[in-house]
C-alpha cells in the first residue's frame, strides 16, 4: 500500500447509528483511482482494526480532497482520533451474502450459512439494506426447525457466554405483546427472595413503548458488564441487567434496531433472540409467558401452539429446560404504559399498596409460583401460595431493594411534565382495547424515549363510564409528542366505550 | 405552526443517493421538543413541498441550533435555497407499511395494496430499509402472476403516460448484460425509415460504462420533455430521449437503486420495471432482446423460457403486444465501450462504412426485421431484408439524421485526449473475455462520465494474436482515469489469450 493511499480522518461529528457511514469528497484522488461512489461499500482500516463502510461523498466545504470522516460509531469502532490516517478500499466481497440471497430465493440455510451471516452482522459487515432483506427473507414462517435451531446457536456462538458453575440457573420471558405486562421485576424478586439464582438480562424495547430495562433503568443502573454483574449475583443472588451492554448474542441486538423500523416479527427470529439471550446467560431453567389474545403478539391458541413447539424444541436441542406458561392477552396489564408509569406498578405491588393493580400482582404470582416449581423449589401445586408468602411478608420487596442497591441504589422513577386526560364523550362500558394502538400511542407520546412519556388507563375491560370520566391520562415531557399522540388518537381510538342500551 | 418551529437551510453537500436525509443538531429545540432522534423519520416542508426524510444527528461545529441541512437529492426535491426556513415534524403514518409487512409474512397483495405502496415509495416515503424488505419479500418467485399485473399497473399509474392517438406504436428493450451491444439507435432508424412510429426513451447507465442515453446524447441532445418529445415524433415519426427527464414509472428508479447494492434480480420486479415504461411510454408492440449466456443477465435457456412467459403474460394483460427475440450473449458487440466509441460504431453501421461491426450491425437487422414483422410492416419472413434494404439503401441514416436535426442537431462524438494500446504479451487466440471487468476497466477510464473515455476493442473471441499485436486500446480525458484503469488492469486482466500449443 502506497502513501498516497491513506487519507487523513477529520471529525465531522455526524450520528448514523449502527450503519457505519465514511465521508469522502468528491475529488479525492482515493474515490477517483479506486472508483468510488456515494453509497459504494469499502473497507476502512486503521492500525489494524478494520470496518466496513458505506461512502457518501461530500462537497470541497466539509473535507479537503485528502481527508475524510467517519460516523459517530464508525469513529468509536475503530478507536479514531483526528488526524489519524486511514486506508479505504473495496470491501471483500461478502460470502456470506450469496447464502443471504440464496435464503430469498426459497432455499434453507445450514449451520455454516447461518453462522457466516450472523458472524458478519455482528461484526458490522452487513449495511442496514442487507439486514432488512435478510429479517425480510426468515420472516413468515420461512426458517425451518433446524435454521431455527441453527440460527440460535450462531447467535449465542458470536458472543460472550456464561458459566455460573452451578444450577439451576432461573430465568423467565415474555414473549411481548401485552402492553404493561411488567411481571420481571417482581418474579425475580420473588424467586431470589427463596433462595434461587436469577441472573436477569433484559432487552429495551424493540417495537413496545417500553422494555424491561427501560422500566427499570429509572429505578436502577441496568449498563452493568459482566464482572460487575457477577458480583451483585454473587452478592444478592438475582440481578437486573441491561443485555445490550454485556455483548450476550450481540447480533440480536443489530436486528433488533433493523426488526423496529420495519415493525417485523417472525417466530425463528423471536425464538432465536430469545433463546440465543437466554443461552448466552447461563440460564439452565427458562420460563416462557406467552400472553394470548386478539391483540396481543400471539393472537390464537393455534399460533401459540406453534410457538411454543418451537421454543420446546429449540431449547431442548441447545440443552436448555423450558416450561411455557400461557396466560390471558385480552387486555393492557397494570395502569401504566411507559418506562415510569410501569414502574410506579411494579413499586406498588412490591411494596404491598392497597391500590396496587391486582391483575399484575397475580400475573406476577402465578409466574413466580410456576418457576419455583419448575426450580425444584416447591412442589408441584406449592409454588403459588409460596410466592404469595414471599410477596406478602415484605421479603421479596426487600429481596428487590437489595438488588438495586447492589447495583447503585434505588430511585423512584419519575413523573412527566405534561399530562392530559382524555375523557368518555358518552356512558356505557369498556367493550374493547386495542393493545396496538395503545402502544402506538404511548410511543407516540414519548415512550420509551422520554421514559416518564406514556399512557395511564384509568378503567379496565367492562368498565362502566359516565359521559365526561376520564378514561386514560397521556404522559408526555415535550408538547410535540402530546399533539401528535392527540393527532393519532382522533382517527385511532383504542379504547371503545359501549352505549348502555343494546343496540 | 409557531415561527419557532421553522428551521433554516444551511448547505452541507453530503451525497446519500435517494436515501433523504435532514442533519439536525443535537440541542436543535425542534428535535428536543418532538423527541427527535437519529434516524426518526420526519417529514420537511418547505413551501407547500414535502417530503419524508430520516434524522442524521450532528455536532454544533457543522450546524447552529437553529439550522439544518439536507442530503443532496433531499434538497433538490425540496427546490430549497440556503437560507430557506423549513418545518419538521413527525412523519405520518404510513398504512402501506402494513400491506408490505402482510407480503413478508406470506400473503399476496392485491392491486390496491400495490398502488399504495408504489405510489409511498414514488414519493419517497420509504426508507431504503423499506424498500429492501419490499424487494426481499417480493423476490424468489413469491409475486404470483397477477401480483405482477398488478405490480406493472401500479407503476404505470404512479407516473405520467403518454397517448399517441395511433397504433402500432413500436419500442423495443434489452435485458441487459452485454457490453456495447447498442442496437437501439440503429432499429429506430430503420424502423421509422420504414413508416413505424417509434418514440425511443432510454435509460442512463447504471452499472454499465453507457446506457443508450448516454450514447445518443454524444450524437444529440437527448434531455426532452413530454411536449418537445411529441413535437419530434409528430414531425419525424420517432425520437431518442432520456426517459429520466420525463417521469415515466418513476417507482422504478427507486427500486433498481436498492436492487443494485442487494444484488437482487426477480422476474416480478424485472417485468414490472421493463413493462412499465413501455407502457407508460404509450408503447402498444414491445420486441425484447434477452441475450442469453455464460456472463449475460439470463444465463440459461430455462431462465429465459421462465421470464418470457411472464414478460408475454403480464404485457398481455396490460393491452400490449409483446414478442421475445433470444440472441447470444457470450461476448461484448462492436468494437467501443463507452458512449462516444459505441456511437462512432453504430455511425459505422448507419453509413454502411466497409469496417463498421459486423456482429452489432446484424443483431440490428435482426431486431429491426424482427419488430417490422410484428408491427405488420413486413409479410412474416420478410422483415430481415426489408430492415437491410433501408439500411443499406441510407434511408435509415437519412432518417437518424433528421430524427436528430429534430432533437436540436446531429454532431459527431468526440475522441478521447489520450489512448493507449494494450499489447498482447505472448502468441495465442483470444480465449475469453470477462464482460464484467471489460466494464470497470472501461468506467476507470471515466465512462460515463467522460463521454468519450472507455475501451476500444480490437479482437473477438477465437481470434488469432500475435505477440507485441494490440489488444485493445484505452481512451480517457485525464491522465490520473488512464492510470487506474492501468492499475486496475495490472492485477485484473478482462482479456484471455491462450497459448497455441495445446496444454
Amino acid at each position: 500500500m502506497t502513501d498516497d493511499a491513506r487519507l487523513r480522518l477529520r471529525p465531522l461529528g455526524i450520528d448514523t447509528q449502527q450503519e457505519f457511514v465514511i465521508y469522502m469528497q468528491h475529488d479525492c484522488h482515493v474515490c477517483r483511482s479506486e472508483g468510488f461512489e456515494a453509497q459504494t461499500r469499502v473497507e476502512v482500516t486503521l492500525r489494524g482494526r478494520r470496518i466496513i463502510a458505506s461512502i457518501n461523498l461530500v462537497d470541497a466545504n466539509l473535507l479537503a480532497p485528502e481527508e475524510v470522516s467517519l460516523s459517530t460509531s464508525a469513529w468509536l469502532k475503530l478507536d479514531a482520533a483526528a488526524g489519524d490516517f486511514v486506508i479505504v478500499e473495496h470491501a471483500p466481497t461478502l460470502d456470506s451474502l450469496s447464502a443471504m440471497r440464496s435464503k430469498i430465493y426459497g432455499n434453507r440455510l445450514d449451520a455454516a450459512a447461518l453462522n457466516a451471516i450472523v458472524g458478519d452482522v455482528a461484526a458490522g459487515r452487513y449495511s442496514e439494506l442487507h439486514i432488512a432483506a435478510f429479517l425480510a427473507a426468515c420472516a413468515g414462517g420461512r426458517m425451518d426447525l433446524q435454521e431455527t435451531i441453527d440460527l440460535t446457536g450462531a447467535m449465542v456462538v458470536v458472543g460472550e457466554r456464561i458459566d455460573w458453575g452451578r444450577a439451576p440457573i432461573a430465568d423467565k420471558h415474555c414473549v411481548g405483546g401485552l402492553p404493561g405486562n411488567r411481571t420481571t421485576p417482581i418474579v425475580v424478586a420473588i424467586a431470589v427472595a427463596a433462595g434461587l439464582t436469577m441472573p436477569k438480562t433484559s432487552s429495551r424495547a424493540i417495537t413496545s413503548p417500553a422494555g424491561t430495562a427501560d422500566v427499570m433503568e429509572t429505578l436502577t443502573c441496568v449498563d452493568l458488564d459482566v464482572p460487575a454483574m457477577r458480583r451483585v449475583v454473587e452478592r444478592v443472588g438475582g440481578c437486573f441487567v441491561w443485555g445490550g451492554a454485556l455483548s450476550l448474542s450481540p447480533a440480536d441486538d443489530l436486528l433488533i434496531r433493523i426488526e423496529r423500523p420495519l415493525d417485523l416479527d417472525s417466530d425463528a427470529q423471536i425464538v432465536a433472540s430469545v433463546l440465543s439471550k437466554k443461552i448466552a446467560a447461563g440460564a439452565t431453567h427458562a420460563l416462557i409467558d406467552i400472553p394470548v389474545g386478539p391483540t396481543a403478539k400471539v393472537r390464537s391458541d393455534q399460533d401459540a401452539d406453534r410457538l411454543q413447539a418451537l421454543l420446546e424444541q429449540v431449547a431442548a436441542a441447545h440443552g436448555l429446560q423450558l416450561r411455557v406458561l400461557r396466560t390471558h392477552g385480552s387486555q393492557p396489564v397494570g395502569r401504566g404504559i411507559g418506562p415510569a408509569l410501569e414502574a410506579h406498578d411494579v413499586l406498588a405491588v412490591l411494596r404491598g399498596v392497597a391500590a396496587a393493580p391486582e391483575d399484575l400482582r397475580m400475573r406476577a404470582l402465578v409466574l413466580a409460583g410456576e418457576l419455583l416449581e419448575f426450580c425444584g423449589h416447591s412442589t408441584p401445586g406449592a409454588g403459588r401460595s409460596e410466592a404469595t408468602r414471599l410477596l406478602d411478608s415484605g421479603a421479596a420487596w426487600t429481596t428487590f431493594q437489595a438488588i438495586c442497591e447492589a447495583q447503585g441504589g434505588l430511585r423512584e422513577p419519575g413523573v412527566a411534565r405534561l399530562r392530559e386526560a382524555v375523557l368518555a364523550d358518552r356512558a356505557g362500558h369498556v367493550s374493547a382495547i386495542d393493545n396496538r394502538r395503545l402502544s402506538r400511542v404511548a410511543k407516540l407520546a414519548g415512550a420509551p424515549g422520554s421514559p416518564t412519556a406514556g399512557v395511564e388507563l384509568h378503567l379496565k375491560l367492562g368498565d362502566r363510564v359516565q359521559r365526561g370520566m376520564p378514561l386514560f391520562t397521556l404522559h408526555a415531557q415535550a408538547p410535540g409528542e402530546l399533539a401528535y399522540a392527540k393527532r393519532y388518537l382522533a382517527t385511532h381510538a383504542f379504547m371503545t366505550v359501549a352505549s348502555e342500551v343494546p343496540q
